[in-house]
């Protein structure tokens, strides 16, 4: 159904501390496109065997992932590189939205990287150096701080949404809604019941209304042809038992 | 820095497996200020101390969760229901983009409701029925099923991205570019000292090139002062050995 946009960044997890938490990133990369997973210095080496059972089937995007001493070697061939963080570190530094970041990286011909630090203390000045801008998650002034796996897993969906956006809002399944005269007949058929049973007699003033309404709520949700005739049935069987079968 | 959206939905996680993913499913709404959270039938019971851990900190809502024996109870209150779903599970239903989920949200006066299913199958079809829409995740369509909690790290962050979103890139700490006087004496002195070790000399044709890229690589940043007088350091530092302090 989407298309996943190419030449995706690599991702880089800085000193990471917890294997399930990169098994998490791989399973989020995963889902959004992302394949090139780099560790600098993990804290418990690797391969390591709590990143498994958290990947969830992203087995691939671990099995490929490098290592690398320094983060100066793990960017060694990207031509743009930013940081995650929540503050610049009080270095002066461009800051950008999600949004703003991947759009940054989806215009550029060479590889990029987006670079996450570890749980405890995200990407510490030295880190963010490296970096040509810093990716800021608008969060909660009072609690910002969010899980390593879920931070990728937000700049994956802004990555995703950089190609072809979805619209809003689309209908699935729907055969389009049934044509007018079909509407006509199970509204005619709503109307004829309801007069029979005297609907609209206490205040004739309101009759009118009433009809309105009652267009306006069966033609608002553009039921299907398919629709329209199980609700010719509903209506006949609101107003009388069924008949057994013959 | 940023502020969170008014009149926040409030998360329904539908029959949840694990109390890890409860907790984790707490921190990332912490996150981007989401506090209302409801829990349809969870698997192993509530309170579950799997739960605390992942929180990591967002006890708060931990502690003001909500248990309900059906989908029907927990949505009770809430005007509009967004089932988030990988698929329609074939029935005729409008489907959006989380950004646009949220944008629905916003522009509605009542409480709403974000549903999540359980992490082995999603929302099932007769969950789905009490949804007026379906949300879906724009995913790698082979391997598209996100961790409960990095959904809802999603949605939430779609969900502050509805509130004043921040400008694509925006630079923090700094002072502003030097005047132009500081920056031309900046790279006159360049310019002097290139020409005093006749860096323009041999290929009088191409001076006028250098000095230009020289002119646009050093106005391109935007240097403050305090890094125009630096950078007049470093050009003094580059000619010559410092001189040892008196």
């Amino acid at each position: 159904m989407i298309a996943l946009p190419p030449n995706p960044p690599a991702i880089i997890l800085v000193r990471p501390q917890l294997g399930m938490n990169i098994g998490a990133v791989a399973r989020a990369m995963l889902n959004f496109g992302l394949t090139d997973l780099r560790l600098v210095s993990p804290r418990d080496g690797w391969p390591n065997p709590d990143a498994g059972p958290s990947a969830s089937g992203a087995d691939s995007v671990i099995a490929a992932a490098r290592v690398h001493d320094s983060l100066a070697d793990a960017i060694a061939d990207c031509h743009f590189t930013i940081g995650t963080a929540m503050t610049t570190r009080d270095m002066t530094r461009r800051v950008t939205a999600p949004a703003g970041a991947v759009a940054e990286i989806r215009a550029l011909p060479g590889r990029s990287a987006l670079l996450f630090g570890p749980e405890r203390t995200g990407l510490v000045r030295e880190d963010l150096l490296h970096c040509h801008a810093i990716c800021t998650i608008p969060s909660n002034p009072d609690f910002g701080s969010l899980n390593l796996a879920q931070a990728v897993a937000v700049l994956g969906y802004a990555w995703v949404m950089t190609h072809d956006p979805p619209p809003p809002s689309w209908l699935v399944n729907h055969d389009g809604p049934a044509a007018q005269a079909e509407l006509a007949g199970l509204i005619a058929a709503m109307e004829g019941q309801l007069a029979a049973n005297g609907f609209f007699n206490p205040a004739p003033g309101l009759a009118d209304t009433a009809r309105r309404m009652l267009r306006n709520i069966f033609t608002r949700p553009g039921f299907t042809g398919a629709e329209v005739q199980f609700l010719r049935g509903v209506v006949r069987g609101l107003a009388s038992p069924r008949r057994p079968p013959q």
